[in-house]
């Protein structure tokens, strides 16, 4: 039997991703969870893990693999965990299934403007008769800034509703790969934003690219073109955003703001054709990780070293990286 | 080339479905619209077309095929038409395409609870922090009663999001055929609401189910279910579906309202855990509906009699019927 070691600082975690399933894929593979740090040879981590440097490495000599119950793996990753030639992978293929629902979610409302005549709230009366139609999905091209785990996931929701065009832009995309998705490639940042309708933006957040959805770049966007964003607040300058917003040139769907909008409202909040959701696209889904973990870490002891979810060293640094945020919306 | 008649009462209804594309679609299949009725071989009606009596079909003595720019041809349907061989089709399978759209839109609103935690209005705050999580979409048993264009398209949709099982209830779907869709079969009305999180009412309206989900069919439900309807709003007991959703037992998103909404609002308004839209469903993707008659016309012409959408004598007697609605919720 394999032992597996689980790894917080946040008990309050394990509620939420503990099951019966859990115990059953144990079994189920031959592993069982330790208490003893020092003699496992596989680890999972969540939210609140600590970063893995040497200092814990060292307490775990047997360590082969680490499963990150969660999305990027920035807070515990190492170089010195490359370096000891341990193998890291997360559930971000997971996680990026279900935050791509709210993605397809976001499309419908935005695209059937459903804020204009909805009743929403205890009181409202919806718009019947004087409500005007909306812009057909197939007349509607979606575009996509980024080509990662939710970006393909996204897609693979939204072809079936067969919108007139799924535009790319993102570096690592070939047109090859990005044709079997039936997607096609922007050449350039501002071809795609000249060119959608509706604008998903869920590249990496890089210090090359932070803040880049700037006012200038947002002027290229059509007029009544829609942005969405469940990826990183820091692409996007939530002040400009704000203007156009404001104007009614553009529509919103945003699933992070910037700073601590839990401690302090953002000007957004305040404007009528923006929808805002508390940073939960990807919160269901939570008892499928370690599950889906135990069965990557049977595949790997199994001798198959390709896993989904995995993480190198140079992919490391073009993720995610958790800088202050730029600007306030 | 060949005359076809474009009728209806409504002439507001030109600019909804009018569009450049027409006119190419006449040229490529060599057809000319004429002002002539008694010369047409080919009929196209829309809303505001008169029901199709013996008096108007007898204007038109070569008239060989109907095609409906909208869904239910029970406005224009006759038997006389059909004891003239007159081959008659709707544009009910883009307009399923559209309404699936609306529906799929209803299933994540309803299962990520978005009222519960999502700044909608100007001045509202997103719960931010105090958020819980929802039910996964993987662990949702999606019911649906009725397996007619809508059910089929909206399954083709929301396949792609892995729900726990598709579950059908209707009299006309085979093992087989549900099968082929990832359905599966519920043997009775009573077995589709035990055993589903969220309920799609999608079958045609006849006096055999008008008010059928009734208070004693809702209590039925899971604790927590939720019901959607962008079907007809006679299926269901308003008032018990008030009482239900009052309770906080079940939530819903309904499309269609009984009795005129537009003249009298209705109390399901009063609830905070009830989205309604203005029977806005299928309102996009009209432009759409005359070139695809043509080109079904087209196919008609050279001998290929399968259409999409065809209507038979039969069909129409089982399709649904405008009776008053029961009552108003």
């Amino acid at each position: 039997m394999i032992p597996v070691y689980y790894l917080t600082n946040d008990p309050g975690r394990r509620e939420m991703l503990w099951s019966g399933k859990i115990d059953e894929t144990l079994k189920r593979y031959n592993f069982r969870l330790t208490d003893d740090i020092e003699e496992t040879q596989a680890l999972i981590t969540t939210w609140g893990a600590p970063l893995l440097t040497e200092e814990w490495l060292s307490k775990m000599p047997h360590l082969q693999i680490v499963g990150h119950a969660a999305g990027s793996v920035r807070p515990i990753a190492t170089p010195e965990l490359f370096q000891r030639n341990i193998t890291l992978f997360s559930a971000n293929p997971l996680l990026a299934e279900t935050v791509s629902e709210w993605a397809v979610l976001a499309t419908l409302m935005l695209q059937r403007r459903v804020l204009d005549y909805s009743k929403f709230r205890a009181g409202e009366h919806a718009n019947w008769g004087g409500f005007q139609s909306f812009r057909d999905i197939h007349d509607t091209v979606i575009g996509i800034w980024g080509f990662g785990d939710i970006a393909k996931a996204y897609i693979k929701r939204i072809r079936a509703f067969e919108p007139a065009k799924i535009l790319v832009y993102s570096g690592h995309a070939s047109n090859e790969e990005l044709a079997s998705y039936g997607a096609v490639k922007a050449n350039s940042f501002e071809e795609l934003l000249e060119n959608c309708d509706q604008l998903h933006c869920l590249t990496g957040q890089t210090p090359q690219n932070l803040g880049m959805l700037n006012a200038e770049k947002l002027r290229l966007l059509r007029d009544g073109a829609e942005i969405v964003n469940c990826g990183r607040p820091g692409l996007i300058d939530y002040d400009a955003l704000f203007n156009e917003c404001k104007s009614g040139r553009l529509t919103a769907m945003l699933d992070v703001l910037p700073g601590d909008p839990a401690k302090e409202p953002v000007p957004l909040e305040n404007l009528p054709n923006v929808i805002i959701t508390p940073h939960c696209a990807g919160a269901s889904g939570r008892k499928r990780y370690i599950p889906w973990i135990l069965e990557q870490f049977n595949r790997f002891f199994s001798g198959e070293k390709d896993l989904p979810g995995l993480v190198t060293a140079e992919r490391t640094l073009t993720m995610t990286i958790e800088t202050p945020n730029l600007k306030k919306g």
